[in-house]
């Protein structure tokens, strides 16, 4: 448990881990309203996150590059899976769907785009891996196609037609198939394209003292339950926090969950930013997102047809399509030339505002 | 006919000749369903392309390389042209459209995605002349603009308004016109940039023994006239034969069509990757997709004033010119870095089946 | 004076002057019918364009390279401003939007693709400064999705909702905003990279004699009240001027209005090309194309704020929008390699055409 505590003394973000237990007392005495719960499960989940990246990143070093790269790849959006399942249970598909959606553009435009800011004030240019770049931006592309063309045959038939269903669950397993080859390539035929591994041992070996493995095993295993716990009353407060702060539901679901799942990853990319190691940060903003648009969306998917009401489809609302595509061909035309400055953080970041600020002004439906 | 019948019994595919007399017998007798007709005219349409493709290329060379490169640009696509006529003077407009957007999407998607998957399974990585892929790439998507417009402008106009006939044969002859000039580039004044010229000479010396040009040309205009009768039969048959699969319309005029009357090509493309000559596979799969965008599609416009109850326009449905804008965008993603390995096959096989998956469980309409 | 007279006297554009005293007189004495007074206000304003861009590179020369880059960018527009004021004014938001639109496709797909073609017919291949282009292309994608997003969301919202305003308004200020850190990285912290000022220089001291302050100061001031009168003239008569050529209001506001603001850069953009400076021209082209949409349009719809009957919102109709994402996306595709020949000239203007042919033939509505 030493090193445990350790890496909490010495890392600021995780000092957060004190409203755990305040939440759950708060919940259990019926002492606050829904908008109270809200803020304090926020509050909540943020460590927790950090913490479940640290343990996945000590599980995955002590198990070699491969298995670690697949572990990274599979576990790295926990957080995002675990309040989707809470959010899928409860039967808010909308939620489910808008935090999807919101992770992948938030990964994509604002993670890196504030990557590429943060770094590029300190650093006049910066290089990355532009292979690697554009690996990511043909999966992020094709996972776009995948959820555009339910979405595109939607219109014109009921919204619970069994054959948006079908469809979903054929492109579900399309992508998990895909998903699964390109960590094949990755991380094992063409891995010599792909060299972040050094990378990325290091940025672990600063973040946090060696953890042994029953020590990582167990903190994942206790952290993914309390997640579960606070992602729960998270979902059940979302609505009547957003009511009281007079923002509508899909800006809660496409900003405010996106960026509170994504928190202790940006910190990450981030500090790789400043330390002009930008291969780091596109990493895990594009991988981040990769992960999220075919492994976890498909997840939820098939999930879903053996918890909650009814199976959830792919099918979003055209906004929401919309969005992913143009921060898709934002990716694209970013990662092309692999060299970075700070107005690329600019014009990047200045996507998702407008995005961000539409969504905070639209009428709420 | 020596040659003729050498080149016959040392391809295997070509033995599939036998179908056209068996085909024509049994249309005769009137002893079959429609379904079987239709299977009998598509396995007797395969080696008739594959015939055709012999035959322009073996005129082709004997031509010199300018000349070569035109015929072989004109009439590289014979098969789509007289299947496409056959429905054409049957009034059968939708499967016009559905199989010239159908062999755009698959000519890109399928045949390029396979060739690289193919040839990446036998090579580590594969290079590809960039500025030949990039040429392509931009006629396709200038191709892609003409076919949204008369799309977009149709939506809130009557399907048959003279303003989309006039504006469709505008476009067409701006196309043919465009098309022509992209040829006197790439054959006459930049054709230093493009040099698949020998690669191709090799590859047909390969392919098939020195055929005279007397025996080249009654070959070409003995089965043009054979594919047309075969194709009357494969028309008439095929709307039975999609009821009786379970199939829609539009997956058979799309997926089933487009593959039919692009495999002769698809061998060449594919044993090109095979042998590491992925210019030839790239040629042929983005050379052939331009070539139906520039030059079929119009040319059937244009003879539809002529032939046909009434002239068809270009508008397709806004699906199907969603589907051609992403083979297009996949095209320009992938022909930028002018380098390939096995998993950008299967990116692009996989937007190839996210389309197909759909279009095979839409409902009938 | 002397300069100025010396200046006209060897430019044969400028010779078109004599056309204001006409346009001014045959007003005054009423004449004319609207028709007349639309061509001759055209031929009037082509030469005032011309002398407001010499002037303003004249005042730009004698300021310093980062004062006159900042006057070059945000008085280059003059002419389309002033007429969008006029039409502003006069409540014709419609013509206004249509304008800008116009403005941005025309110096995208014409100017450009012109460009490219004049030069490429005298020169094999020329190449020119991608990262300039690169990020010229970035900031037309986040125009282009800043223009988007109001008219998504339009779609389903009363036409003048009040959230279409304020969205509109806080996209204008974001798009000036970026704008300016745009100006700041490319002409202080970052001006390494965009190497164009000593064409400028050169292009600017062979295209007129060496100005004095005053004189250019005194240009400035008195051409812009020229154009705004003729403006004035020019938006009350286009309407009766498109009835009677038989062109819609959408086609007069996207291609002759478009046309006519952007003749004195054309020129600029042309001679450059033909003398192998292509950096100029693309500089010239995308960075008036940006200017308008980043800038020109902002500033429009927060003036109309307090000129003008009401405030105008960012919304296009979707077809607008449409051709400016296509003309972005061939910005894109085409500055990626650096390099130029005939033929990418051919391209860009035949996705030019394909919307010229399209709003010339579209139904007037």
């Amino acid at each position: 448990m030493r090193p445990l505590l350790k890496t909490i003394r010495s890392t600021p973000l995780l000092w957060l881990l004190v409203f755990v237990p305040i939440l759950f007392l708060t919940e259990h005495l019926r002492a606050a309203s829904g908008t109270l719960l809200f803020v304090l499960s926020v509050l909540a989940i943020i460590p927790l996150a950090g913490l479940l990246s640290t343990a996945t990143e000590s599980v995955a070093e002590r198990t070699g590059d491969t298995i670690g790269g697949l572990l990274n790849a599979t576990l790295g959006n926990l957080t995002e899976l675990v309040i989707a399942f809470a959010a899928l249970s409860a039967g808010e598909y909308m939620l489910v769907k808008a935090s999807i959606a919101g992770a992948i553009v938030t990964n994509i435009l604002f993670m890196l785009g504030a990557s590429f800011l943060l770094g590029g004030l300190k650093h006049h240019t910066q290089n990355f891996n532009a292979a690697s770049a554009r690996l990511q931006a043909g999966l992020l592309f094709l996972a776009t196609t995948a959820l555009l063309v339910p979405t595109a045959v939607a219109h014109g038939v009921a919204a619970d037609a069994p054959v948006l269903q079908d469809l979903s669950l054929a492109l579900a397993l399309l992508m998990i198939a895909i998903y699964a080859l390109g960590l094949y390539f990755s991380l094992v035929t063409h891995r010599e394209f792909f060299g972040s591994a050094t990378h990325e041992e290091e940025a672990q070996a600063e973040a946090h003292e060696q953890w042994s493995l029953p020590l990582a095993l167990g903190t994942l295993a206790g952290v993914t339950v309390l997640v579960a716990l606070v992602s729960e009353i998270f979902v059940a407060s979302v609505q009547e926090a957003a009511l009281s702060f007079g923002m509508n539901s899909a800006f809660v679901g496409f900003v405010v969950v996106a960026l509170v799942g994504a928190a202790a990853e940006m910190a990450s990319a981030f500090s790789g930013a400043r330390k002009n190691r930008l291969d780091l940060s596109v990493g895990i903003a594009l991988g981040s997102a990769t992960q999220i648009a075919l492994f976890v969306a498909p997840v939820l998917v098939i999930v879903s047809h053996f918890v909650g009401p009814a199976p959830m489809s792919l099918v979003l609302w055209p906004g929401a399509v919309l969005m992913i595509l143009f921060a898709t061909l934002t990716a694209a035309l970013i990662s092309n030339s692999g060299r970075s400055a700070w107005f690329i953080g600019v014009l990047t970041l200045g996507v998702y505002f407008t995005f961000a600020v539409a969504l905070y002004l639209l009428p709420p439906r």
